[in-house]
């Protein structure tokens, strides 16, 4: 592209590092903010590095936090004997928005992966077991995805965790509530039927 | 969404306000930014603050410029007799890549749109006569989009523009080199067959 200006197009250039943004989708954004009030820009310019400058990883969970320690660690309210393992911070907030835990995370920062050359040094293993072994703890939820790296990460996580008197879940798999049986693909549905349940009039939606 | 930090919350939420950017882009966006060095997302800040505070726009077309006279208008090497009206620096943008172009340009800064709320007085066409009447002037070129609100603009402006001794042009509308006639839209074909224009062996590619 021909600029007309140096600044427009190191801004440009910037804008276009991010993931998913192209040349002609940087330009949009800039102009649009060359469109705002020098203000807001300052305000979107110093959120951005405050972030990057101040933000920490909790010293328990290792989730993204303002604070040394995170403020789910921190609660009273929840259930520290019950710990979720999840791979990152998405993971975390997708389960908060359920409502539906009330238990304590442990945030890996990625799952094992060998054709990425990510290992399980990779990733906060020790820093879990050593939670697990300074503190009580009576169940493990593994909360990764139904994919090959989860499920290897938590072959793996199984093995190291078996010297423990802890309980070990994953969480269920099967098809989608609301999800109609056609649409459903063929792996999920064949192992939902193997992996079938009692059914119980409490199981319900 | 629940954010486990208060500045990441913010920094999503300045993300959020970019057009075509919601919640679930911004956040992907903010944690890659997280993963960047500090030194690199200090960059990426520094640049949009440096880009809002500092750019121009040039005083004789009105593009945005690094100082008060852009390089085109600057140029001893560009036809200063020759001014192409458009809408933004977008248009300005494309018209250099095609590299066909070798006179200046004037950016009105929108087009008129009553249903927008735009009229004439809010695009730059003061500073356009100005320049008519300031400087030896041969043609004007209208590169607006083909739209209603561009061809408003133009019939506007060319009433404006009576009053000068200049030639006035719009570029070519038709159908697009390479395209296949069965698939062009009815309205473009329509036009191309009434403003046909005589077959001459140099009105080639």
């Amino acid at each position: 592209m021909n600029f007309s200006s140096r600044l427009l197009e190191d801004a440009v250039a910037e804008f276009a590092k991010l993931p998913g943004v192209g040349q002609k989708t940087a330009l949009r954004l800039v102009l649009h903010l060359l469109n705002q009030d020098k203000s807001d820009v300052e305000k979107f310019s110093a959120t951005i590095s405050k972030l990057r400058n101040e933000i920490q990883f909790c010293r328990v969970c290792l989730n993204l936090s303002d604070h040394p320690v995170c403020e789910i660690c921190s609660s009273p309210k929840r259930d520290h004997t019950l710990i979720c393992v999840v791979e990152d911070t998405r993971d975390v907030m997708a389960i908060e928005n359920t409502n539906q835990y009330n238990g304590v995370y442990h945030v890996l920062g990625g799952l094992i992966s060998p054709m990425d050359g990510i290992g399980p040094s990779d990733l906060e293993v020790d820093s879990l077991l050593d939670r697990l072994k300074e503190n009580d703890v009576k169940e493990i939820i593994f909360a990764l995805s139904a994919t090959m790296e989860g499920d290897t990460t938590i072959f793996y996580l199984d093995k190291r965790l078996k010297s423990f008197n802890i309980t070990i879940s994953t969480i269920a798999r099967g098809i989608a509530f609301g999800g109609e049986l056609e649409y459903v693909d063929e792996i999920t549905l064949g192992r939902s039927i193997a992996t079938r349940v009692p059914y119980t009039n409490s199981v319900s939606r």
